[in-house]
């Protein structure tokens, strides 16, 4: 994504002619589009679509191309969404005490792999503080106690605000998160789940597949919901134990799993990949 | 396997000096071990071990092996077992109307890419007679219907004993099976299920995968217990399916993966590379 | 791909206008697009894309639509194609003496998998005539003896010919065919290759491997040309061995990788996803 | 391996009665084998074996061992070692700007994932000085000219020497080493190449991937020897690409394997799992 872009993700009721009318609507105007996606959802009927134009070969700026895409918008009732890829999401990243998966994310953000902000990392641990800050990131300890936690959670709600984080990526933060808070960032907070969901939902999913003697253990990416564990899956990945793997083993193992699966998930939703559909995602990878 | 060996598996109470005595016990008959398995499994304290014997190194056979190795057995309080590689297990084969993993068995077996003898090939449909009569397997339509359940699967218990089949494999057999008769086949009757177990058990598992929006679809080769699909899990693999797969593609490409996880999990047990513990297996793959 | 439709394939020079175009073409009959693919090469300047379009949705058939598409062809400097899938491909297929890869594909075709017709197989040895019989398909021994090959390879031609092919695939065919054969049915000719090309291309690809000590075996699906093992690949995929593995173990092992990535080339041929440029495939898989 | 252990890893021509023996020893002394690992090369006819023994179960330390042990292993012709997985070995790092796979091998050197010191960090950049120096851990920055090479290859040998590093991790270090070099390191010095050799040896291996359109990229780990990319495989790996990654696509989804593919390389040598025999390697994973 080297040269600035806007992308256009929208959905639909399908029908004969969306892709005319939208590329015609983008070529009337020298639109190149270097990157093109569809989706028809049989079973929904639903259109999804994804297109990545470049930026200056546009004569109007997103503000623009906004207001003269509407009344095509609107004449195929889509619902839809025009982002620049030189404005980089703001994410804060909530971790507890593993590091894998935050430090996996540092070094995809110092080395500029994919293109994001960090307000600020949050955790209920010091643990991480150093390496945070060696970063030059801002580090906020929130503790969470079982009588504290509410009041835990206006301030972590407080402190994302403060830094506009605009989406919040769970990167092994080890706390059910209330209601109000999983509703108020829908469609954008990412979870990192140890196991191949559905299965081994909940705590202690290494423990769970040790016990019920699965020869693969996996790792989930998806977006938080009211329901634990229960969101649109993003992506997903496995490896291969075996009879000779203790659950340390598969924790070991699985934080490799869990740093790719994340790391993608992340990445899709960044470059604005991912269209939540009812609880599925259609991923234009 | 082309030399004719003894398999040698064992499971007993972990202590100082097994490896010794019976590696001692080989080496002092002569015995050539050209492969040799070990596990600890450190939470039951139990050890596990298959230790494979070229037949022509030892003076005496099975029996004489049997016999001289009983009272080392003893003393170590082994579970054991002695099976010889020059007599092939006989498998029944029970299908329904999808013939993929029974077509890939059968190739497998004209090949003699695994050696196993199948006595014959148990249906509730007519649809694979002739396929079957190719090669030249006794092919039996027991039809199943839900008043006559009971009676249909004593005939099938029948025609097994018939045929002297020491193991059964359900190669997509799409029938639940009478408790009686799992007990019956216990440690010796696998199955395929077409999802990445525990998610997804019972039926229409490519369905219930596809509602929840997955991104990987798998099979699972178990030991059949009265649980259905709750048995030992011997093998199983997954593969990457997106939002563009519908329940068809699910279940056109998901039979290439229970192919080969059913051929896999068969072979390991033909060769006495399994050896159950509680409702979990050490394979020697 | 149970619905009638047709499948547009097509590449030309890059630039603005070309989606709209081709999309505003087919909306404007009517025509319903179930499945689109686009792809820009930035190196070559080139676009690539491919259309699925159900039949009954348009007002003309194939002459039909070839005559109206050909002046917008001709404004954009297209290379094209239009295929109706109701027209299965005709595939002639040639072995030697291992089957696996033959099983595998006629699976497919007995079970409509892939939809395409068998005019006939051809071998250099009879091994495998019965079996290729029982499926109702003429097999033809063509011997090809050192002295002898020129004139064989002119009588499998003229056994293509009279079966009407317009493909063939080498299903594991242990002959180099001269450079004539090849080039007749460029683009139109698939091999398997049991190694993960470029490496290990010619002879012996197991023995090759297992000398080199690699820790993953290989197949390739590729197109043939007059370079031996040379042809644009289509498709790939490979497993994991260990110091263990022999080489016997490494062919039986890799047989299962071969009879995969084969199915999944021959059916992205089929259905009109592999567009070669160059030595190199877009395949809209 | 929480608990300290020796590893007694060994080679030997191969006969009846060698596990017999090391075992009876074991046995003999109270030694408790938690993991056992043997191979029997049948080209060659050489016999391979690791133990892994709890040090407190035995009534010696390594220098008793090894003195008790050495008359049996003369009587076999055994090569042999004992480590002492409670002296960890010292792995100086050797890399140029890159940073995926330090970054990625810090981690696990902070969680102690893997057990190792880190006497050095030596580079021809000054590129990674502050985050290897977070670490607490020196940095070197050894340029290397193309005059000045066989001084800059003196300086870096002498600060490994002072480092008293016993073992050499290339990074993604991008220079060639000297024979002299490469030589004292035999054994003991591991490469990350970022292709699956033998494919695509030497520079700009995913340019020449590209140019090939192979469908899977990989990365290889190996003992490093006189011939660039040339020496024994310690592991590989490969992920998919398709026609629509350029080479900076691949890149970027190659540090992915570079970095598992490594560190599973540098723990298999870390716990002494790796025998090189000839050009390749036994591996008891």
């Amino acid at each position: 994504m080297s040269r600035r872009s806007y992308v256009l993700s929208l959905n639909c009721p399908d029908r004969v002619g969306i892709v005319a009318a939208v590329s015609q609507f983008v070529a009337s105007h020298g639109g190149w589009i270097t990157e093109s996606s569809h989706h028809s959802d049989v079973e929904s009927g639903r259109f999804f679509m994804r297109d990545q134009i470049l930026a200056d070969s546009l004569p109007f700026g997103g503000d623009g191309f906004r207001e003269k895409f509407e009344p095509l918008a609107r004449s195929f009732s889509m619902t839809w969404r025009l982002s620049d890829t030189s404005v980089p999401k703001r994410v804060a990243l909530l971790v507890s005490r593993e590091d894998h998966c935050l430090s996996d994310l540092l070094h995809r953000w110092r080395n500029r792999e994919m293109e994001f902000d960090v307000p600020c990392v949050i955790s209920n641990h010091e643990t991480l503080r150093s390496f945070v800050e060696f970063h030059g990131i801002p580090f906020h300890h929130v503790p969470v106690s079982p009588e504290g936690r509410e009041e835990a959670f206006r301030k972590i709600d407080a402190l994302i605000a403060e830094g506009r984080g605009d989406c919040v990526v769970l990167a092994r933060y080890m706390q059910v998160l209330p209601g109000w808070l999983t509703r108020k960032y829908e469609g954008r907070m990412l979870n990192i789940h140890h196991s191949f969901l559905p299965s081994f939902s909940g705590a202690r999913p290494y423990h769970a597949a040790y016990e019920r003697g699965v020869k693969l253990i996996g790792a989930t990416c998806h977006y938080v919901t009211e329901e634990l564990d229960g969101g649109p899956i993003i992506d997903q990945d496995v490896l291969r134990v075996d009879h000779g793997d203790t659950v340390a083993d598969m924790m070991r193992l699985g934080r490799d799993v869990e740093k790719l699966v994340l790391a993608r998930g992340v990445r899709y939703h960044l470059q604005d990949r991912v269209i939540i559909h009812g609880n599925k995602t259609v991923v234009f990878s």
